[in-house]
């Protein structure tokens, strides 16, 4: 990279760390006024290039000719900042610089929506271009970051092949009303593949047969939902990370999960400490605590049938659901699932073996003939976090299933693979958003994604 | 991970490298036989688990009971093999194992479509599902899987955040006719958004606002061209890499495409030798030479306008292009660029400072009036690998160039980050695919997707 741009402030804090920054070095850094502040004989700026998290405080001096013009530099304006180091051990930040000069390289006009205030959420959303300048922002998009990296580290540490699974598709594997068509031209709609397009729900399908050829294998890229649901939780766009491993029952699965999500919890940890800090500060007290209570957890694992019955003890035992009517096949809601593992369990813990009439077509039966070889992650705190599955490997059994729900149409090739060497195999689903509100407390999806797409939003 | 899942290939040749790998260490592997030949008193299967590149030879003997059954084990089955490892040094493979049992997980089919011999590249891509498992694109997909690591891992290291722009969207940005469109309902096309939503053809716009928050920023994801072209260069969906540097002039940018294009060149190399290897001898004799070649040299630089003069002066000196009428402004075709760079470079040439009527409305007006602050990276065998510019950072140049073409609508907020705090910024952007093509020597972008997507073509 060229020596030429300047210096930024995470060197500066990476070198602090190291113990090798020296004072009354001279640097010249470049950014942007995050706060200015002067009391007539000095003056301080809170500096931030956007490299690191944490700020720089610049203090410029009264003596300083320009000390007039310094002082009117505005919030959010970009300047050029060249002084010296200086250690201060004893104050909150660990150095800072005194300025000998500093130019303004771009003004901020005064209508800039975002200012040195509190904002709401509902007002930061509607300036997405602007919010990663905001504190919280700056530490969800960073964390963000990091657990995208820390998801190829596992799974390239591991041997694990990166599969981009196409994202247009003939395939509409959730059934129709639920996805998004592809269209060149809306007056000639399947014209131009010559097929009915759809955005893709999930690379599952078409990543198995990559784990039929690689072992082990991951996608990690946006997948789509045309669902009418305005919540919380609820994207048209959004990020999934779907691994899937050949050779591997439902024990291995379980075990990839287990191993996959402390990796990459830790990760984030161990590299975006102050980011952790701040959100465990201003956006879920406690949650620190609440990751490394996952980290220092065996995840326990308990069948479908044993969780029924331990809701149906519980509503025996008095406690109130705002649904009491437990019963085995039903479809467990969000407030039984967080029973289970907040009451229950005080734990994660893998709900297994689901009655196959509530679970994906693509699941391996049981020997029982009732229930498939599924699992969902329950964690304290949010629910079904993670769900998994071995996948059915017999070929009768899976072109039986499909042809009971009619779905045999177009996927010769998926239930090929169970003839041509076919194997035992089985992987997981994890929404990549879901997990950063997980992580980071943020409470709104909409919050953790760049430029979030919502039924009725398309700003941006 | 789970103690309980069997070895694989990969852990016996990294044990193997390491000095570690025990004579008559006894092993248990599963994966599918590659080839499968005996004499009557001794077989031999090419086996391979898809965790690495190369196979490993099994022995099966003639005394084994189960002699027979192992000698009609079919090409593409799926089996398990304990044994015991045998070093053989002298030989091509380092190691084989002798077979103790071979137990059939899988068995394949006899219209197995795929067999032991040369198909063509278009027929392999008429069983996308099936085609990883040959040599070819074995290698293909294991150095894309290399090659994608090699980004985000030159990135992180350098401080870069990595951004999920969105795919749909609403900005046009290539102009109509280009874009397909995005609809829940074909009945009423922009109900779902309340807006016409479409598939990004780049997130160049959207990362901007990025880096004028993180300085250092990438996206690195899915775009996509409604083009109607069948060639052997475009596909309908593929991946790009568009970085973008705040605080960072054109020749930022190009010290950075130079440092970027080095780093994973050379970690492919450093990490796919056997499969580099194959390319070498199959796909592109001298393709590793070539890339060694854009490691060892630095990128020359050169104005758009010398370029004209030296095409002119090779016309005059007898030089014979398709297309011999150069003139300052015309757009550079494929046969110019390549004659820069491989007859009168011989090496990777920027070519820069476009004329502005051929390059982008966002890209930095020079002082001259007449040109922009663009580069192409051109490198011999292929012309045309990267573009890059300096961003327009001036709000009333942009404002007047974005009226002049018209598309001043609902990028009042792109416009806006030039009024809060903007500052010179700089970016490119590279296709995967293609880049892919060049380091492998395919020919094809269809064979480098998992699953191409192109006019006319939306099978699996």
């Amino acid at each position: 990279m060229s020596q030429k741009r300047s210096l930024t402030n995470r060197q500066l804090f990476l070198e602090f760390y190291d113990s090798k920054l020296e004072e009354g070095k001279e640097v010249t850094l470049e950014g942007w006024i995050r706060a200015n502040r002067d009391n007539g004989n000095v003056g301080f700026i809170a500096f931030n290039d956007g490299s690191y998290f944490k700020n720089t405080q610049i203090v410029y001096d009264g003596n300083n000719k320009d000390y007039e013009q310094y002082a009117h530099l505005k919030y959010g304006a970009a300047i050029q900042v060249t002084g010296t180091i200086k250690l201060t051990p004893e104050a909150k930040q660990p150095f800072e610089i005194h300025a000998t000069n500093i130019t303004l390289l771009g003004d901020c006009s005064e209508d800039y929506p975002l200012q040195k205030k509190r904002h709401s959420y509902e007002f930061l959303r509607d300036i997405a271009y602007l919010r990663p300048r905001a504190n919280t922002f700056n530490a969800v998009f960073r964390i963000r970051n990091t657990l995208a990296y820390a998801i190829h580290r596992y799974f390239q540490e591991r041997g694990f092949m990166y599969v981009h699974t196409p994202l247009i598709t003939a395939n509409d594997a959730e059934g129709a009303g639920q996805v998004f068509h592809v269209i060149a031209d809306p007056k000639h709609p399947t014209d131009f593949f010559n097929a009915n397009a759809c955005l893709t729900v999930s690379g599952q399908l078409h990543v198995e047969s990559f784990a039929l050829a690689f072992r082990d294998v991951y996608t990690f890229g946006p997948t789509f939902r045309a669902e009418n649901s305005n919540t919380t939780r609820h994207a048209s766009e959004f990020w999934m990370i779907e691994p899937e491993i050949a050779f591997a029952d439902l024990e291995d699965d379980m075990d990839l999960i287990e191993s996959f999500l402390k990796y990459i919890i830790k990760y984030v940890l161990d590299n975006c400490k102050d980011e952790m800090e701040f959100c465990n500060t201003f956006l879920e007290k406690g949650v620190i605590d609440k990751l490394n209570h996952v980290l220092n957890t065996t995840f326990r694992r308990m069948t479908y049938t044993e969780g029924i019955e331990l809701l149906q003890k519980a509503v025996k035992g008095g406690h109130k659901f705002e649904n009491n009517d437990i019963y085995w096949g039903m479809d467990l809601q969000s407030e039984h699932e967080r029973y289970l593992t907040e009451q229950v369990v005080k734990g994660p813990v893998f709900l297994t073996d689901y009655p196959k009439e509530i679970k994906a077509f693509y699941m391996k039966l049981n020997p029982d003939n009732k229930t498939v070889a599924a699992c969902d992650l329950l964690v304290p705190s949010e629910g079904e976090i993670v769900g998994g599955s071995q996948r059915e490997e017999d070929y009768e059994k899976l072109i039986a299933k499909m042809k009971e729900l009619g779905n045999d149409k177009g996927l010769d090739w998926y239930l090929n693979l169970r003839k041509y060497g076919g194997c035992k195999h089985a992987g997981f689903g994890l929404g990549f958003d879901r997990l950063l509100m997980y992580i980071t407390g943020i409470q709104n999806i909409r919050d953790v994604q760049p430029y979030p797409r919502t039924p009725g939003s398309l700003k941006y």
